[in-house]
């Protein structure tokens, strides 16, 4: 049969389960608008910027499934770039689609717009094919393997994936298949599996105490149910890396709490260092998930159920994923008579803080977590929101989302946009300081335009808090503007859809949040800190990171000195 | 002598003529920044954005010379790179330097934050080398060598370069020269700049009708007061591609208007294509100076003065350089004794429109043009503004900002905060549309925390105007949120500092232009528009794009097909 290429385009994202594009409108793009527009089951969502529709992407991608970007050359493309990278780097899978000028041009080497001006086509390629692990730039003559390649890809590796589309093909005509495509994650060779489960039962089955660690892996392959499972039948406590958070239902029983290496929770640094059959998932060594490398974990006891392969005490099981090998194992493993170690009992049930007391992280916070519900769907931006997060328990069914690696500042307020777009059931709640909002601040807009009924923490310290933690406590590099936060939801809405508030004591967070649980529009919480306050892990963060990006000659160390002599 | 490196890059920044960095703060990049408050040669700007910030490093180039940029790794670089390309597209010089995770780190592949956690450290590198002209990763054996060689080649080639500063080699001492290092233009090689102004000499004494094109090359090179005496000397009427705005003074006699290929002026097109020596200043046939490609001239008769060489009918004659050739050039022509050519006379002085119209482009822009004084710095943004301005006659000694390569929407707002913090006693006025503001809207809130005074003038158009005319006229994708623009300067900025003012009519108009003249302080000024109104040229524009972009395919040209048919 015959078809339009963009309007082919649109129907094989459809097939693959997209049914929402981000991005902004140029008019190397528009044609392809025009096709999207005309397919009922696709929607285009106009964001105030290309980063910040790459974030919505994301955020979309994280609780609903594929989605696409769709951006204008050059301009559009860099602008989005940083939220692209972020998306490989934290494995969220959306298309990228460019319009590019027309092929004419292209091949002509023409000078245009949104260009370099030196004839040069290839640059913007090349620099996504640093962030994407498929790219094509589609022609007549390729389209039709090109696009089935390339989303194909996307679905196997979740990490963005990258097309250019001319803007003068998009309404040709080719010859294209009838049939559908079938997306689908690659099942692995039945053998290499089957090795793998039984290297695995073989080891939990022989295990003293087995623990397992999980990275957002877990989430992205959509394994923590085949973990909840064997998590339970087999008796292993879990623990959950940063970006794993509330990846399993952290009220369960085989739920021990955040894993972060040496900074780990006494029982849990102990657990993990002393166990005989650690297994991870997707586990990553990462600076945050070590706790900048002061994980014990020893090589000989360690396997990692990855993507497409197993890591078995460092010896590689390829063509071996974690989905089929989970089935396989769980098909395998009997009831386990161990037990599963205890968890510290939890904080007190009563909260601390005087009614009249201004707010502090550690009034904050156990308020918060006694707020969050079932169900919930949790923004944490980097900085104080996160590092408080992390050591909050989340209810049952809810979700998690951060930037744990990529760690963009400005992420999670377009991320709640994208996020609430696909799962609008769902109760958003939004953490994120003065610093990181004014990075991104104009999405606002975008989630009173579409309605959203949000409840946006925004936490005012007055400037870079974390970076204050780290170096330069008194430095003016980390002093902000102090805008009038709470004004912004009425100057961005002439519908002045939302309500928006300012708390500074523990009685005015208690009372906005009984307001927030009852109304049915946008909460806008400005909640005023102290400038140095934080949460107490980020106290102890910054000189950690201090001291390893500055080294014993760095100026926090060499300060330190000069105080020693002093004192 | 012995120096910290980073307090050695920081003085060699000011040698090169650098007080201002631009940028936002980041743990790599903290402790160079401790640097850079300790030198009081230098001052570090947070921006409120990474984008933001190279815009505001791009505004200031324009106006003041060389500036910095300074981001921390990954997420800062990408946030940034579209300015960076964007400077690079249109040649304006800045310093990024982004501040690295410790080489320890580096080196021994650590997966850490701000990478895309697979101990790859290369990827950003690449990426900015497609976008500056020089590039290095400083070490302690290589800084000397390479902050000289990188610094000196953003001066000689006017373009951005990239220096990246390992956080835990600030603070280490080096050896470092003690004799400041001159930076300057190359002079070129003496013969070849003699037989370059020999052969333009003959040429322009034997020519009937020369006519000199200048493109934004005339003004990064510093060349402007050389062209104006050669054209005064040998009457040489003079146009200006659309990157030249204003560089020569629009009211000399010589200067004849814009020059857009065969959609300029029909007496500046006929003078081109008549001409028997055509003198180019750095001109780049893009399809903006050219109007798409609808350019005549001939070949033969054409000399292009480049930045290094001159392209001679052409035939190349290298390290020939601009301004080098034009002084050799001025040393030899003796005035001439042909007239200049009469310019159309200048539109009636008889204002149009009522007072109590609503406003339009139509009598919008002859206010403008009234309104403008000496001296004025003028930003003017991508769409309608840049479109009404450039057919906008400028005073002595103006200045005009905007970005038509690149062309990427919402660079102005940044870009005017950059340019009046480096040249604070210079009026400054922005003309920016609503969907570009957009973008980049929270740089307002830095202008107005520097208690900068500029004239804002928002064009409220209710959507992507310059897009609706390029095809989508109803369509959705166009469409954006309408903000109350007017209630912004007073919510980013509790001192609420600016006269912010909405109009609708002339005479609104009239009587906020009236205010705006005495107000000594920020004016903002919301000018609601007609959303498919735009200057005549943009009409016109807007169909002729399509064609370009879409083919006799596309939908617009196939959509008229119908209507024809209809009809």
């Amino acid at each position: 049969m015959r078809m339009q290429i963009g309007a082919y385009l649109a129907r094989r994202l459809v097939e693959a389960g997209i049914s929402h594009l981000f991005g902004v409108p140029g008019d190397f793009n528009l044609s392809f608008l025009e096709q999207v527009e005309a397919d009922a089951s696709l929607t285009f969502v106009g964001n105030c910027n290309e980063l910040n529709a790459a974030y919505a992407a994301d955020g979309y991608a994280r609780t609903s499934g594929l989605c696409g970007l769709v951006t204008t050359f050059g301009v559009g493309d860099l602008g989005a770039i940083s939220g692209i990278a972020g998306a490989y780097a934290e494995r969220v899978p959306f298309v990228h689609i460019t319009g590019i000028p027309p092929l004419h041009a292209v091949e002509g080497r023409a000078l245009l717009h949104h260009t370099l001006g030196d004839g040069g086509y290839g640059n913007i390629g090349r620099c996504m094919a640093e962030y994407t692990v498929a790219q094509a730039r589609l022609t007549p003559e390729n389209a039709v393997e090109e696009i089935d390649r390339v989303l194909q890809t996307c679905w196997r590796e979740r990490r963005p994936v990258h097309l250019q589309l001319p803007s003068d093909i998009t309404h040709l005509n080719i010859e294209v298949p009838e049939e559908p495509f079938r997306f689908a994650l690659p099942q692995g060779d039945a053998e290499q599996v089957a090795l793998a489960a039984g290297h695995i039962a073989t080891r939990l089955a022989a295990a003293r105490s087995p623990v397992m660690i999980l990275d957002s892996d877990a989430d992205r392959f959509g394994v923590a149910g085949q973990i909840a499972v064997l998590a339970e039948r087999c008796a292993i406590p879990c623990v959950a890396a940063a970006p794993a958070k509330a990846v399993l239902d952290e009220t369960a029983p085989y739920y021990l709490g955040g894993y972060v290496g040496g900074a780990s929770r006494p029982d849990i640094r102990e657990l993990v260092s002393q166990s005989d059959c650690v297994i991870g998932v997707g586990l990553r060594f990462t600076e945050l998930n070590t706790g900048f490398f002061t994980h014990e974990i020893r090589p000989e006891v360690f396997i990692n159920l990855q993507a497409h392969d197993v890591s078995l005490a460092g010896r590689s099981i390829p063509a071996a994923p974690v989905g089929a090998v989970l089935e396989a194992l769980l098909a395998q493993v009997t009831p386990s008579s161990r037990t599963l170690p205890a968890r510290p009992a939890d904080s007190a049930a009563s909260l601390p803080g005087e009614a009249a007391d201004r707010l502090t992280h550690a009034t904050l916070w156990p308020r918060v977590a006694r707020f969050l519900k079932e169900g919930d769907v949790v923004v944490g931006e980097a900085g104080t929101s996160n590092t408080a997060l992390l050591g909050t328990p989340f209810p049952r069914n809810s979700h998690y989302i951060s930037q744990p690696i990529w760690g963009a500042i400005g992420y999670t307020l377009p991320a709640l946009f994208g996020s609430q777009l696909g799962s609008p059931d769902r109760r958003h709640l939004l953490f994120i300081g003065d610093g990181s909002f004014q990075l991104t601040a104009q999405e606002l807009s975008t989630i009173l335009r579409h309605d959203q009924k949000p409840i946006i923490f925004l936490l005012n310290n007055r400037g870079y808090t974390i970076e204050r933690l780290i170096l330069g406590e008194r430095s003016r590099y980390n002093d902000i503007a102090n805008w009038c936060y709470a004004d912004l939801p009425r100057a961005f809405d002439r519908e002045d859809r939302a309500l928006s508030l300012v708390v500074e004591t523990v009685s005015d967070l208690e009372q906005a949040l009984k307001q927030a649980e009852q109304a049915d529009r946008a909460v806008f919480i400005e909640v005023l800190l102290p400038e140095m306050d934080a949460p107490d892990a980020l106290k102890r963060f910054g000189m950690v990171v201090a001291d390893y990006d500055y080294g014993p000659q760095g100026p926090r160390n060499a300060s330190m000195k000069t105080s020693a002599k002093k004192g």
